[in-house]
């Protein structure tokens, strides 16, 4: 989080957030009201990894249903430049015509992990906080690869903050459009769980402290629109909400 | 590069390496016999950002010849865990049964850019040096994306050095395997060259210092196999050498 001139990690308990050196480190001894504090995305990333086509309701919304359930997680990257903060305004780009909010629950990874087993994978993990992965879904469909529709600027709000003491197996994920609740789904139903993505990702790529990974969306995505508020809670996180200007 | 027990940028001098405080830093007055350091990958990168596609003599050879030049680069992702150093070796993936070479000229950014113009982009440019795209070829097909066939560890092979004078333009790039060139062709027959690259990819996404740019590779890929030495030669900058595992 921001606090006076500088950037910090600290721990929230209650009111107050507890500074501490570094994510998860030891505590400062400063401290400050949680009110003051202007949240940040909670992680610093060398790379963020996400799951396509992760719950069946989203695979035939779109048209992506082929009658077999994919025996792989679909994988693709965002880069360190897609993180925005909670609270934040993103910008609906105008080289878009279908600018789609996809909420999901999103980890940070808190050990170098290779090669990990869904048995061990979640040992791996700092913290879990709700993501917006934000798709211009026209270009999806137009590109070679996802880069402009899934990588640009500010295309991954991330917070509201770590809930480190957290069972990621069954929690229900929600997105709330102007207050309008357009996604509703539970953790339970993705295809492959958090154990089962870890397992898969680690076998190519080495996960870094920080590392972020976005789980797939349920269905009900939808577009976008200038002045719209984003909301994407996660039972046992808490909400985040993202302005589009 | 590496020395004694930590690793530090350096200007290469004939023979010797006076070190640098960062990449393109002050000297900080210390030195080392060029032969006496180990070379690593010269870049630090948020992110590294690839153009499939570039030359139609590999369009064609793919198959992905529709009979219309790309209107627009074609972009994918690479993370910094792709990054191997110069003279390493990568081990060919037990998942892939085609695991192809694709020599290009690399880039790595020195100036933070958004909004880049043709006329502007080549003074954000740091400096030059080889790449070498490793590519799971059938994964490429069997994928949603192009994560683990492109990004998985190790999978980016960069240098021996940046170059830091020279114009992108024109330049010879070769590929050999064993010893025989099967890459042989000229930056010059690129459909978007590097300062169109550079405009299109900061439109969408801001590129940091230490960013790598991969400029996509001509005709002659092939597959690798266990115990192959790749040499990809680009004029004006020098030899990278990669033994496959």
């Amino acid at each position: 989080m921001q606090h006076g001139g500088g950037a910090s990690w600290g721990e929230v308990e209650g009111e107050t957030v507890q500074f501490t050196e570094g994510m998860g480190g030891p505590r400062t001894g400063q401290s400050a009201p949680l009110d003051m504090a202007a949240l940040l995305a909670p992680a610093e990333p060398s790379k963020i990894v996400c799951v396509g086509r992760n719950y069946l309701d989203h695979i035939r919304e779109l048209g992506n249903d082929t009658g077999d359930l994919p025996t792989e997680p679909g994988i693709f990257l965002k880069g360190p430049n897609t993180l925005a903060e909670p609270g934040g305004t993103v910008d609906a780009p105008d080289w878009s015509d279908n600018f789609h909010f996809e909420g999901e629950l999103a980890l940070v990874i808190g050990t170098r992990a290779q090669g990990l087993t869904p048995e061990n994978a979640l040992a791996a993990v700092a913290g879990y906080t709700c993501g917006l992965d934000l798709t211009a879904r026209d270009r999806q469909k137009t590109d070679l690869q996802w880069f402009r529709a899934k990588a640009a600027d500010r295309f991954c709000p991330l917070g509201p903050w770590l809930e480190t003491e957290l069972d990621p197996a069954d929690l229900r994920v929600q997105t709330r459009v102007n207050g309008d609740t357009l996604q509703d789904s539970r953790t339970s139903l993705m295809i492959f769980d958090v154990p089962a993505i870890l397992a898969y990702v680690t076998r190519f790529v080495t996960l870094e402290p920080g590392d972020v990974v976005l789980t797939g969306t349920p269905s009900g995505v939808g577009p976008l629109k200038s002045g719209d508020t984003v909301e994407v809670e996660v039972e046992g996180i808490g909400v985040l909400v993202t302005q589009i200007g």
